[in-house]
């Protein structure tokens, strides 16, 4: 089969160019009872002069009718072909939170629950501040470090979210998640889905039981759910496979993960568009590669609130000046899947992508939506697609063959 | 190799949504002198109502420029990567007819022809009924009943088509047609394509030669021609791979044929367009996918009548509110390929698709035609990508990684 990143890789030939990928997260969505989606709806002047200026079209995140989580939709964006390279949540919450991970390592998602006997009455322990759970994971490390020749270690997240890491000899990753899913259920044991995971398997249930034990006396935080049991993926780095040097302008832990899991330069890039924008732009001259995240744009999809996700669109439109006035080469906008508001959720329908840059086809289109995408001169595209683009419009890519 | 039904397969948890998928066979067209399709010329009010709420896009049916036969076309909306299972045409006529297949069987389709001598003079000897014909296979029947270790059986046809089984150990079907495709051309015996057909080859042209003894006082058929030499696939079954009660309603053997091939159930469907559309109401509770078939769209476009061409289109618009009524999670309407009247036969053009669901991008197209379609939400994808989006839109697909 052809490595058809290995093919972009041989015809790149670096020069002075600057990239920036900027991502509304789950952008796309489809009408409301108004008839309109939330780019259409949004009051977008800045976004809208530069559609007429770029080339349009619109990605499929994985393949037709799959509704990609958050790795994956990313994974594409990011030239890597998501059948090819799949990527379990723990992961991706570890990278986010600073836990380095190497090869003897295994990691799961924690989430902090309230059990009653051994039913789960609260999957999220009534939602402590992270301040409180982080005292809860403390405990934990105080109380278990290992268990028969593996190391444990906690690490603290976001609100009733930790990280476990397991380390140690022969531990794989084909485990099901220790998660009933629904409240009401009893604990769930974990089971490995193959031999070679039969060591976690027995290490994750036992620690389990000493979770269990340990925080016995915790008026809330009583219990854990583990999830998304994973090793660290063997993966090209980004920087090497696109001779770039890439920085990664990410808020939130997910996504400041899935830039370090490809080997992207991680930057703090403070809370708001606003800063995220001007994190660009103060380092501008350090990195010719920008992955901006826009985490919003979906936070209020999967929350079905149209006003608010057409006002993150909004925001984002006054501030992407800050971006213009760098005088980007290449500025692509578009998102890692659709959220429509309506659904609530991730869906599979195709993505926005705009292309912005000196060599465009442009004259088309007049609007950046779902529609003026979908009828644009770039086609319906896959999303593993839109690296080759952007290096072939910033000028970085020979022609093949003679 | 990423098997791509299998990514799809797995990511699927059924609902009680029904899915039809209505299949105008040759749909797609190219303008006439009028510079119009029959889909532009027709008065399909219900059909460009749909397409307000839908969402539009075109396919294509193996790769672009391909012209497929009935086999591949279907086989690719049925979610069968065509290139990867190739049909041969006795097999689907034999299916079409109700003749068991088995894995020591090899079946051919046959053609009673006239010969003079050993020259074929009509190819179809003189398109005899299919009771004329049906008389002529008895006679086969009972004078020819093995050859060696292989035991022959005829199953009468429509008109001048029967079709032929061998049963014994061995026998490949890597062989040549026994048609010289045209008339005032000698019979021609069929030939190995490779080593282990030598078997088949050596029994079929022997049972030419017996044929052409046996029928040698028939006034018009007294010879036969066979073609599409082929076992039985092995092919995973719809229902199992989609996890869908699928009932295949079709007229015409080969579609039942193909229906069959892939585990469909083939009920009863009456004849008309009327007659399959309330097929599907009077079985709506019993199946939750329906497969419906419409052939003459196809025949007349074989035929170059583009007016009835345009007529048969208005009789699905008429009785497609037969379906509507039943509220179908999602109606499918698109071809298995295209068969433009002006080339009287099928073509490699890409094929109208509309997908009619809930959540779908609408408000983008007006009219269902080709032109609309190439500029649809879904853009152009392959054909064998629209039973993932079936199940999509019917909400069977969990989401692809975390």
């Amino acid at each position: 089969m052809i490595d058809r990143q290995k093919v972009i890789s041989e015809l790149i030939s670096p020069n002075t160019s600057k990239i920036v990928l900027l991502v509304m997260d789950g952008i796309g969505d489809i009408p409301n009872e108004e008839g309109l989606t939330p780019l259409q709806k949004a009051n977008t002047p800045n976004l809208d002069a530069l559609a007429q200026k770029s080339d349009l079209g619109q990605t499929i995140p994985v393949l037709p009718g799959i509704t990609p989580g958050s790795g994956p939709g990313h994974l594409g964006l990011f030239g890597y072909d998501p059948l090819k390279y799949q990527i379990g949540r723990g992961i991706l919450e570890a990278l986010g939170i600073n836990v380095e991970v190497g090869e003897n390592d295994l990691v799961a998602r924690g989430n902090f629950a309230t059990i009653d006997g051994d039913i789960i009455v609260d999957r999220r322990a009534g939602r402590p501040s992270s301040e409180e759970s982080a005292k809860v994971v403390e405990i934990l490390n105080e109380n278990i470090k290992e268990i028969e020749d593996v190391k444990i270690t906690f690490y603290p997240g976001k609100e009733h979210r930790f990280v476990v890491k397991l380390t140690g000899e022969g531990l794989m990753d084909k485990l099901e998640d220790a998660d009933p899913q629904k409240e009401g259920k009893p604990i769930k044991y974990t089971k490995a889905l193959d031999e070679s995971s039969k060591k976690s398997e027995r290490i994750v249930n036992i620690l389990l039981d000493k979770i269990k034990e340990v925080l016995k006396d915790q008026p809330k935080m009583n219990f854990a759910l583990l999830r998304g049991f994973s090793k660290h993926p063997d993966m090209p780095k980004f920087g090497d496979v696109f001779k770039l040097k890439p920085a990664a302008v990410a808020v939130y832990p997910m996504y400041k993960g899935l830039a370090k899991l490809v080997g992207m330069e991680v930057v703090e890039a403070g809370q708001t568009i606003e800063d995220e924008f001007n994190t660009v732009k103060k380092l501008w001259n350090e990195y010719d590669f920008f992955y901006v995240h826009i985490k919003k744009t979906d936070s209020y999809g999967e929350d079905g609130n149209f006003d608010s996700k057409v006002k993150v669109i909004e925001e984002v439109d006054k501030f992407l000046p800050i971006l213009l006035e760098l005088n980007p080469d290449v500025l692509i906008v578009t998102g890692d899947h659709s959220t429509p508001c309506v659904m609530k959720g991730h869906s599979f329908h195709p993505v926005p992508l705009m292309i912005y840059a000196k060599n465009t086809r442009r004259g088309l289109s007049k609007l950046y939506n779902e529609f003026e995408c979908a009828r644009g001169s770039l086609g319906t595209i896959h999303a593993v697609d839109v690296m080759p683009l952007a290096l072939a419009y910033a000028g970085r890519l020979e022609k093949y063959g003679a």
